[in-house]
């Protein structure tokens, strides 16, 4: 155990992680780091992801399933698809101690707390939403690293129904991996997703199909691409179907977003159409000025 | 003069760079440190901006006018933005040494050809159109290195009336500031810029208008964008004024590809709204397939 940074007395004997990849190893290890924790156990449905993460000391013990990783922890992280949330949550929560906190890392958060927090209430389980605003274009337990939530903030969402002992918990456990930690209703968190991120990431992969399908000249022009369209379309190069799934379960608040931006596209092109040089120069500057806006220090 | 690198036999005693903001003076960086000018002539209509290119060591001399950089020069380059294209080449062609070949940087090739082409003739001057594929979203005298063009594509788009050897002393040019440079047929161009660059800049424009304009909450909901949005929003940072004359330069080629692209959008949005699974997989996994494409070695 590496006690190197002051834990102000925040201390787990054992936190279970379940989905060892990007988002849960990354948080395994800057607990470890953070010398807050004692015993790491991990669980994945992909076996080989599973072992890979034990060899790079992500987590400590592997289990031989989820209902046996979480045998004795007090905190069990699901970090696992946002599909998948609700069935391993089922499977899990009756066999957890009865002290123990659930807590989750999922994109959306509308569908999860939805048929996550019966199912604890059921069981007699805390429960606690939460979202990692942090992550990368990769996946798998090779991609983690201690760094990734430095600094970055993580969104939870309690409800009328979340105990606050267990919301101070997990607020600790994220500022201990390095979070500013925000508390947000859940309606909104699920519109601001899907306007700072979903959205983009839905016009990423719309514009790479949309250039790459171009069919006037023989060869793809994406090879003329430099780097301002590499960079543009680095989040087109995300998990299809971790998207498919977001997608999916943030569906209203995606189409909601997707409308607003279409809409803005349409006010660009018809100035384009109609040669509304005024216009057009406003467009770009009003978008510029909000953009280096959020360069600043916050 | 610095001469460390080998010239094969290609010099230019005088180049004269008319526009030394981020592209101009970015080429009389790199042309300099090939060892292969002499020295550099610099004219800009923003006073301020010539005199920081001449303390940064952009350029050798400064001229009181646009006629008087162009007097002995070998060769003129026209890095001023595309709307001012024809008006500074009017005024500098019939005053250009005989034997002086003219060439621009323009990011829209089909409306600097159709000004400049017989203006060149009438002027009895060479004229060759080129377009470095390299940029950031900086500009001004102090953004230029020496380094932008290395392994990066130059397009020029010669026409029937274009000198032959007046395009081999062009692409010996670009190939001595490092860049690979391709051939290409004017409307080709523009529409592959239209594609691989235009539309993404007008994406992310729209992108940040549409999400800073979002007002069911009171504060700005990009204060809650982490660094993939900010990554993919970069390019909104780019020239307000540069991006409205490209859009009215290019204004066919870009109205078509907007379309393509809204369509691409519309089927994504459909497939959501339908909650229509595979076809989201396969959307998502399509365009992951044709973005690592391009991260391949060419």
């Amino acid at each position: 155990m590496n006690a190197t940074h002051s834990t102000d007395g925040f201390f787990l004997s054992r936190l279970c992680v379940i989905g060892v990849g990007l988002i849960g190893g990354s948080l395994a290890l800057a607990l470890k780091r953070s010398g807050c924790v004692g015993r790491v156990i991990g669980w994945d449905a992909d076996g080989d992801n599973l072992m890979r993460a034990k060899q790079l000391g992500i987590v400590d013990e592997v289990a031989g399933s989820c209902r046996d990783a979480v045998a004795d922890a007090d905190v069990v992280v699901l970090a696992v698809p946002v599909r998948r949330m609700a069935e391993v949550a089922a499977s899990v929560l009756p066999v957890m101690k009865s002290t123990a906190i659930l807590t989750d890392t999922g994109s959306v958060k509308g569908t999860v707390v939805e048929a996550i927090e019966p199912l604890a209430e059921a069981a007699r389980r805390w429960f606690v939403a939460g979202h990692p605003i942090s992550g990368t274009e990769k996946s798998g337990a090779e991609a983690a690293f201690a760094e990734l939530y430095r600094s970055k903030r993580c969104i939870l969402t309690p409800t009328q129904g979340t105990n606050p002992q267990a919301l101070e918990v997990i607020t600790r456990l994220w500022q201990m991996a390095g979070s500013d930690v925000v508390l947000m209703d859940v309606v909104k968190h699920d519109r601001i997703l899907a306007a700072i991120s979903h959205l983009p990431h839905m016009i990423a992969y719309a514009l790479v199909n949309s250039v790459s399908s171009y069919d006037q000249y023989p060869e793809n022009i994406l090879e003329y691409s430099a780097g301002g369209f590499r960079d543009f379309t680095r989040i087109a190069s995300s998990d299809p179907v971790m998207w498919r799934d977001i997608a999916l379960d943030n569906r209203d608040a995606l189409l909601e977003m997707i409308e607003q931006f279409e809409a803005f596209l349409a006010e660009l092109k018809d100035d384009i159409r109609q040669r509304k040089s005024e216009q057009l120069e406003a467009f770009f500057l009003n978008s510029k000025l909000s953009r280096d806006a959020i360069l600043t220090p916050r």
